[in-house]
């Protein structure tokens, strides 16, 4: 295991000190939430917990079911108590960019839905201001080329995710845009116009949604308390 | 033929002479479309027009290929110089309703890329305020359980769109949940509080994008200049 992996891991195993037996909790994606649904499986079969876990993505679910943690669709289930998921970048005010895996639409909607939110992530996530992360967008693909142009005329920089030439497509079967903004001066005015442009489904900006973040460093997981 | 059918025959005649030899045409969803839809494959087969369509469904589609009126995906084309749809509601201000026939997405995606709209309607769909007909909702379906509950709690009387027992689906995969709302007060600040909605992907508000109206009358269609 990588030293990052290890700061990875170790995040992880934080973070599931906060899931209570009989918790209904929202299970994020990516690679440090990977870790923590690892400890989670593990604390589940040692303590005997009797939780559900609501996944955001197809990946999660599947890692969740092999390690016999019970889950449910967000639909499933009348709350949520708590959601652990990562994020791409934290800003100073707490505010969040995420959809670097693709799966920002189904994590938004369950972290809505969550009555508390945890954000794991390593040091490198955290920045003074959002932006030099491209924040992702999940568009219709129906007409994805002309909302392309039009973000092109706003200066948005936008660029279609891509692998070997196909577009990346989501758990929704839309396609991804990544807008390279370099700097985000405004997150809140630039949601209200991403969320009123017809086309994109979500955009990646999670504002106002965590309430503690846990940031793994050298010396340990620090747990920072940002939200009540 | 009904006197109704007989009457949007005559709008959807009507509609056909806006439509000029060259032009790229965004090609409606509905009843009344599907009249100017076969007027436009009369025309295009006896005047030899070289027009392109942009079908905003895919029975439109259907129908035009069948009627030998090339078409193209809307994101083949650079521009659509005008587009013909029918409307489910329209106000004294000339904003509207669409979507029930579950094509709203698609099709406001068309309209804001074309440089003309015309709506096509009878006299049925004029009213002064908007929300007497359902304003409809397409839904991302993960999770539209817990979204119906925000729509529930902020009294906007959701209500799934169901054949026989089933979601209906739209041509993105998503579900419909309609609204009813019995009357709008203003539009657009209730569009704009469902654009920030997590989950919806587009609403059936489609505000100052028409340019003209063809009424349908029992004393012949009726043309309304309503937008430069």
């Amino acid at each position: 295991m990588t030293n990052q992996d290890a700061l990875k891991q170790l995040v992880g195993q934080e973070a599931v000190k906060f899931i209570k037996d009989g918790m209904i909790v929202g299970l994020g994606t990516g690679s440090t939430v990977k870790f923590m649904v690892d400890a989670l499986g593990k604390k589940v079969a040692d303590q005997h917990l009797s939780i559900v876990g609501v996944p955001t993505s197809k990946r999660t679910k599947e890692q969740a079911n092999h390690l016999d943690i019970p889950t449910k669709d967000l639909d499933e289930v009348d709350h949520i108590d708590l959601t652990i998921d990562g994020a791409d970048q934290i800003d100073k005010n707490f505010q969040g960019i995420k959809g670097g895996g693709g799966a920002h639409l189904w994590e938004k909607i369950v972290a809505i839905n969550s009555t508390k939110n945890i954000w794991i992530v390593d040091q490198s996530k955290l920045a003074d201001q959002l932006g030099s992360f491209p924040l992702p967008l999940e568009v219709i693909p129906y007409g994805s080329h002309q909302l392309f142009q039009r973000l092109v005329a706003r200066g948005f920089n936008p660029v279609f995710r891509m692998i070997n030439n196909q577009y990346v497509t989501t758990d929704s079967n839309n396609y991804i845009i990544d807008l390279h903004l370099h700097q985000i001066k405004d997150p809140q005015n630039l949601a209200l116009t991403l969320d009123q442009m017809t086309g994109i489904v979500e955009h990646g900006l999670f504002l106002n949604i965590v309430n503690t973040v846990i940031v793994g460093q050298e010396n340990g997981p620090k747990v920072l308390q940002v939200r009540p």
